[in-house]
């Protein structure tokens, strides 16, 4: 039987949502919950909003006594509860805790919080993540192999690829991918033609491989004028509306893919995100590389968090 | 003395504005009108509108007894007056007329509505343009060596790029680069970081190349991973929070003139449009290709619309 006592809570504190998790001692999830409570959506403004927030969603899971929590994401931000300043890639992800900075509420719980990661490539523009690196701990945890090399993908509204070598991120970029397709079709001339009509999963499929084609033959700079395509396609007939969103969600994530392959090693690429979109981003990794993902990973956050809290010593050691 | 006759009246009429202009038969601007009756903000709706936005801008004008009038823009496209269908390329520009459609209004007023062009390249997406190709005309007319071999470049929310071979457009595409712009500026999280503190022109203009500079080194696909770096250049203090909009026009500026000018031949380059977004281009251009724009032309629209009623025999013979 498994140990079902509290020995972790974890927390995954974003912009616009905080996720706590129950562990183990072990990693294993006991218990999930989430909040609207991001950081830039608290029950009151200042420190009492984030000790509120947290209160509200794991209060009583400390009733029985004390338990170590640690938390990831933008709650070390700027605008978070504390600042974390960044570490400096190439960066061992074992050692994050390192650069970990300690907040303690008024009623004496102290939470450690993971920093961030800034990656500035000599002669390039500097990149930085908060949140993604926990993620990153998470999928690599019992996986020497991805350790030892390997390519991460995180899609989402900035998609990070992360290139790992020998245990350390080593160095990453970040395509605004999710939140240019959200702008398009949501604000610019585009999305007035795509259209929720109903058109059959092989049109939408077909659509976006056209789109991922498109991307393959592109020169540098072409994007802009590929991205119009989506409405002289739809107003010419060659698509119809409901595929529209399709074939420009094809273009942004292949031009994306060449992109981030050109600068990859040649280990394998891992997808780490929700499963609909990163099969996305496996269709098109097939379509340009004749590459298959090495897998997909949904929800690696809790396993970094308990890596971050068993380097840092807040575990007792597993039997 | 010049003839001060009204001999043509010609109106520039797109999506968001009507513009008339009264010429002479040489092609004179005698006087200029503009109202906000795009064809999406008539006064009333349906062919009434269009006939009281006209008579509202120019009425006065046919008071003295019938003048020719044409029309140019969106007028003409399904949205518009009447729908005149695309011409294809390659086009002589001196043909527009042959594919003209006529309305008459309900004082028996005639109005030549010239048509758009359609570009279907080989394997290739569709392009089309509407409006554009009166000012092509218009920039070309009396320039017999711009006829024979230049590329035309019109900036704006959708900068188009026009290859020209002895009096026709050959081929032509179109860059999101305005509208992209404007969403990234007004809706995204790099507009958020972008300030209008007052930093000195040389920040600016520094800012403005820099982008120009990543677009020059950029491969294919990288356009969403450098736009993320007006973020952390903004973040990382590299940059003031009033330059950063500057840095962003030159990313995106710069890669569509490296996309523009693979695909274009060697006659020489000709902006046309506003003065100050010209300007941002021309600086782009000699950074890029080490080529001055040949011209920067503003206005072109009434020459071209006068070159199209002349094309189609609505004027008397100049003396």
């Amino acid at each position: 039987m498994s140990d079902t006592t509290t020995a972790l809570i974890a927390l995954d504190w974003g912009t616009s949502s905080l996720r706590g998790f129950r562990l183990a001692s072990t990693g294993e999830v006991l218990e999930t919950r989430a909040s609207a409570h991001g950081i830039q959506h608290l029950p009151e403004p200042g420190e009492a909003g984030f000790e509120a927030a947290f209160a509200a969603l794991c209060g009583d899971w400390l009733a029985a006594g004390p338990v170590p929590v640690v938390a990831g994401g933008m709650v070390g931000s700027a605008q978070g509860w504390r600042e974390v300043p960044y570490l400096s890639c190439p960066t061992p992800l074992a050692g994050l805790y390192e650069a970990a900075e300690r907040v303690v509420t008024r009623d004496g719980v102290e939470i450690l919080l993971a920093p961030g990661l800034i990656f500035e490539p000599e002669g390039g523009t500097p990149e930085v993540m908060r949140g993604e690196e926990i993620q990153i701990a998470g999928t690599l945890a019992g996986r020497p192999d991805w350790q030892r090399a390997s390519t991460l993908v995180l899609p989402g509204t900035h998609c990070k690829w992360a290139e790992i070598r020998d245990g350390s991120v080593t160095g990453f970029g970040t395509y605004m991918t999710g939140e240019i397709f959200a702008l398009l079709r949501g604000h610019s001339i585009l999305g007035r033609l795509m259209s929720d009509a109903p058109v059959s999963e092989d049109t939408r499929n077909g659509a976006f491989a056209r789109g991922v084609a498109q991307a393959a033959e592109a020169g540098p700079g072409d994007l802009t004028r590929q991205l119009f395509s989506t409405r002289t396609l739809g107003l010419t007939g060659q698509l119809p509306g409901g595929a529209l969103a399709d074939y420009c969600s094809g273009l942004l994530i292949g031009h994306e893919i060449v992109s981030g392959l050109r600068d990859s090693g040649d280990g394998p690429v891992v997808l780490v995100g929700s499963g609909a979109l990163c099969a996305r981003y496996g269709e098109a990794l097939r379509q340009l590389s004749r590459q298959d993902p090495a897998a997909i990973i949904e929800n690696p956050a809790p396993a970094g968090l308990h890596r971050f809290a068993r380097d840092a010593g807040l575990l007792r050691q597993e039997s």
